[in-house]
């Protein structure tokens, strides 16, 4: 923990020439939490207003952005990275068009913060009633996309706390141009820049620091891959709002209408192969095998994608391989699916309880008791009936935004936006009771 | 981990005369985890029968639980614990009857379980809301106080969750005793019995496993002293509710009114010393200190309460001794208040966001932008405008009954009742949406 930290002298953030990485993660949170009363005290306006400039800095500096990338880009050729990362990694124009929109989107969201509900008189006199307040200071880790410096920021902001943002290190120089541009735009209106900090080392050492933390941070945020979010979770001193796998669920009923089944099964995997709500096992039940599967293996062969079949499927699935228990586990994040009859609504929710990663799973169904029975039982952070898994998303549902989709049971569940950033406390608002 | 367990053959919950801890704790766990989706699904009626089966069970085996009971006060007194304890350990007819009378209460509660909310159509067509469910399966771990067992298993059994209870060593027959009866309530209602499972060995080991069996246990509530809850902290793999102190603050302003802020004052350290809602330390405005101190000092000097003064208050309250920088990050739970004279609101606030233990603070004030400031900006479990902190509590609030009270800002703050044991997960009503 006690690493040299040569680019920080670069960054504007410190001036130090070397500094200890711990020392240095101690002063950002040090920061960040008196930034946090601050921002927590903004009003919407005020906030509102360094989102716009923000989006004003960033549209101004542009250039700046641009060659900062593109630093970043030669660096991560020169390493070797693969093409999907170096895209992952690219600010192209109509990125930065795409942050600076986000940015004019969160400032028209309804700010969640000082919301007053369930406000009612006790027979003491006083009256108790809850008040949506931010969580204090976030901190985001993630990996190559520089866009999300931005988006995370913004979201944090709106919801009135500070972040502290550590963003893979590949994309080290864009992540501090879009910090300066933050930092210009909040200045403009007022708020303390410590408000958004983005760690300016690349030394992997400040991310076991911000997990450990709890003085400073009062939640971390991951968004990455599987490795990365559970190393953090194994490691993390502080609540950790996320999600691990997405191995969704469609179950076609006996009741079902086939055509919509047909609609969902399809859309569910083929709409897009890499996302965490696509669907990657197929769950039928065997009063209906006969009738949906030949045409649904039609139309995947068609789409290309590869089936691992139960064996009471593969003969309704020409071309399909057998399953093997792994399959039922695997988030496939591609082409490929697992198909398996069931006897019926039991053995499917049976089935999504062992199996299921807890992220999204679908009835397809025209039965009512049957469709009240999966919504209540299956224990996932989002449950459909009649909708493809890929609903499963903060836009769609009308969150505005999101920070990412937590599969943990306390705090948020599904998709979370700026409420999930936010908690509750209790206000008594009383005229000198006393308590007998 | 591999201690033996010599008491389980004693219990009815195990033939084996000796069995390892882990294998044990892991047979709790699933049972546990196989329970929580039977009673997850148990309907409200259902879940009230249990609770009224509960009680009539207590109520019939009285002298059997009031044996086991001497037979841990024998123990008690054999290993020489003192006179508070042996009380917290005592099950009186009387502390029986409030068992029961506590059991038909949680009955007659709400259910909180399948609460549908903000069930609203999105463009795409699909109606998006929240339904709110069970956590799963609740862990407890608190002291020697066996009537805990009871109201723990009630709110846990109300909210639809399994529950898996580890009281102290002092009151294992007690709580095995109380435990029995539970069983019998859950099976003359037909619900499976490892609905509500306690711990069966004294063995210390079993408390390390059930914090880091994350899968099959979703939460820790902790109840007890501050190092239990503290060593649960450091070591727990799952989350935990939980406060630590309930360091608390009324701050009386410039502004207040003078009768109001005795009766508050006096009420909020003088009602009772040992609960967490206590105030701790007082603050007030240099502006009024003159007015209300001496009277206040008279109050507290006549309660037997010692003051502990900053040097700006000493000399308005006779008798007071020095206030040292402990005395303004300590919980007394005893007749002892640290006084402190601030310069106004933002010295108070200032105060509090540096030494509370975000329990419960309160302003005594008539001036409106002062209480809204307080209400806004104070980052507390509850806050207050004019009333006792004392009344920070699950039955003043309105929850009917109280599992604990959190200080942290995930998930529940404050008061955590029949709410707090549950949470909201996504529901998605389609007609055959696919996304495009």
């Amino acid at each position: 923990m006690n690493s040299t930290v040569t680019e920080l002298s670069k960054t504007g953030l410190s001036t130090a020439q070397s500094l200890d990485v711990d020392a240095y993660m101690n002063q950002l949170g040090r920061q960040a939490r008196a930034a946090a009363r601050v921002v927590a005290r903004a009003d919407t306006a005020q906030k509102n207003a360094a989102l716009l400039l923000i989006a004003d800095a960033i549209d101004a500096h542009r250039e700046r952005i641009t060659l900062a990338n593109e630093q970043d880009l030669a660096a991560g050729r020169q390493k070797g990275l693969d093409n999907a990362m170096l895209d992952r990694l690219a600010l192209t124009a109509a990125r930065i068009d795409t942050m600076i929109e986000g940015l004019r989107q969160v400032a028209a969201l309804p700010d969640p913060v000082g919301e007053v509900t369930d406000l009612r008189y006790r027979p003491s006199g006083i009256q108790v009633g809850k008040m949506r307040v931010p969580l204090g200071v976030v901190g985001i880790i993630y990996e190559s996309r520089p866009n999300v410096t931005c988006e995370a920021a913004s979201l944090c902001l709106k919801s009135g706390n500070a972040v502290i943002l550590r963003g893979g290190s590949e994309s080290i120089h864009s992540n501090q141009a879009i910090a300066e541009c933050i930092a210009t735009g909040l200045k403009a209106a007022g708020i303390d820049a410590h408000a958004v900090q983005v760690v300016a080392t690349t030394d992997r050492a400040a991310v076991g620091k911000l997990i450990t933390m709890p003085e400073y941070v009062d939640v971390i945020v991951p968004r990455g891959g599987k490795s990365l979010i559970e190393r953090i979770s194994a490691d993390a001193r502080v609540p950790v709002i996320k999600h691990l796998d997405g191995n969704c669920h469609v179950y076609i009923d006996e009741h079902a209408d086939e055509q919509k089944a047909l609609q969902i099964a399809i859309n569910a995997k083929t709409s897009r192969y890499g996302t965490c709500n696509t669907m990657e096992t197929l769950l039928v039940a065997e009063g209906i095998a006969g009738r949906v599967l030949p045409a649904l293996g039609e139309a995947y062969r068609q789409a290309g994608v590869e089936l691992r079949a139960c064996p009471a499927s593969i003969g309704l699935l020409p071309g399909a391989v057998p399953a093997t228990e792994a399959d039922w586990e695997t988030e496939y994040l591609a082409p490929v699916l697992a198909v398996k009859i069931v006897a019926d609504l039991d053995a499917a929710m049976d089935h999504i309880a062992r199996y299921s990663s807890a992220h999204t799973e679908a009835i397809v169904t025209e039965d009512y008791s049957r469709a009240q029975r999966f919504l209540r039982e299956v224990d996932s952070s989002s449950v459909m009936v009649n909708a493809s898994t890929r609903f499963a998303d903060g836009f769609e549902y009308g969150l505005g935004a999101e920070i990412g989709i937590s599969t943990d049971k306390l705090h948020a569940r599904g998709p979370v936006g700026l409420e999930g950033l936010t908690s509750q406390k209790y206000i008594v608002l009383g005229n000198g009771q006393v308590r007998g």
